[in-house]
């Protein structure tokens, strides 16, 4: 990775075309790297691959930390857009679990993909990769359309926050086999109660 | 790293001499890690600078991620062995605060180190890297003795689980500057109190 290139930030494409050219670019990312691993993946390979110039590639993606932040970003984005309606019979916290577990078990169907969208998003400084903050964005919408809060405060934001961060580390531990699932997803549904349910005082 | 080699475990030392050999292996990654972030580690440059054979260095520790995860969880043994007594004034909840404060700050005093710990026991297996069972255990300790709990339930181990797993969240989040320390903080503090205070049943 040139480190020069580290620093700044991807162009944003404007044009369906080059919406598509993205999409067809970030595409191809997430095949090859679900196949050999974030190491094995070569920018050249992926330009190639998905039909655009390397030039391109790097205008948009000027790292391999850039293309794969990106790709979880534009992945939890596609999760908040289809969340299902809660049924009347679930509790707000077990309906914020099961959105927890769905986004889960799809990131683990293509376990060496989602170690490289973490090792990427781990890597990625705040400052120089802007999809980090649409990573933390995107999944603070997926979760407060399953919790079903319309008008979120600081209390809810910050708890979705903290149960963010503890589900971070069960996906981790679920990709190194250090947490059985049924533990995992256990662990999972009790800090979504600890966590959002109200306390003594309601809130 | 040699692919075969990562799916032994390491010897263990048993003289005293074969300690302090595997004790300076390990002081010489770190200083080595701190510097110039896990990537740039040589084997043979820390078996050259800590004064053992390359053969040795291979028989302790097959690759750099049985080295780094060793090396986190000697540090957190090493934290475990000396938490303070917990003052009358502070309760549970804030002593495991406390001490995870320390431990953060500890850590992030060589930030390029402790992301080298991190990215190592997150590439880790657990079938081939034990010492990332002594990592779990030694941090559940650790915070079992900061709570003041000295026969544990499935209930405090449960719940500390979900702290540690958060936790790991919040470092990384410093790591890559994605929450200022304030925030990380009093996150930290947050989930202490949300998942290990007593329940309106008491447990």
């Amino acid at each position: 990775m040139p480190r020069i290139a580290e620093a700044r930030a991807g162009a944003e494409p404007s044009s369906p075309r080059q919406r598509e050219r993205r999409q067809s670019i970030l595409r191809v990312a997430a095949d090859r790297a679900a196949a050999t691993g974030l190491e094995q993946v070569q920018m050249h390979d992926v330009a190639k691959s998905a039909g655009v110039a390397i030039g391109t590639l790097y205008r948009y993606f000027p790292s391999k930390t850039h293309l794969f932040t990106a790709l979880m970003a534009d992945q939890i984005e596609g999760l908040a857009a289809r969340v299902p309606e809660r049924d009347a019979d679930t509790s707000p916290e077990d309906a914020v679990f099961e959105t927890l577990r769905t986004a889960t078990r799809r990131l683990l169907r293509r376990p060496a993909l989602a170690t490289a969208m973490i090792q990427s998003s781990n890597a990625a400084r705040a400052t120089s990769v802007p999809d980090l903050a649409r990573i933390d964005s995107g999944f603070l919408d997926l979760l407060l359309r399953a919790w079903g809060v319309e008008q979120p405060t600081e209390h809810h934001i910050t708890r979705l926050r903290l149960l963010i961060l503890l589900w971070y580390g069960v996906l981790q531990s679920r990709l190194n086999e250090r947490l059985t699932p049924e533990k995992a997803y256990a662990d999972l549904r009790m800090g979504c109660h600890l966590l959002l349910a109200p306390g003594p005082d309601g809130g």
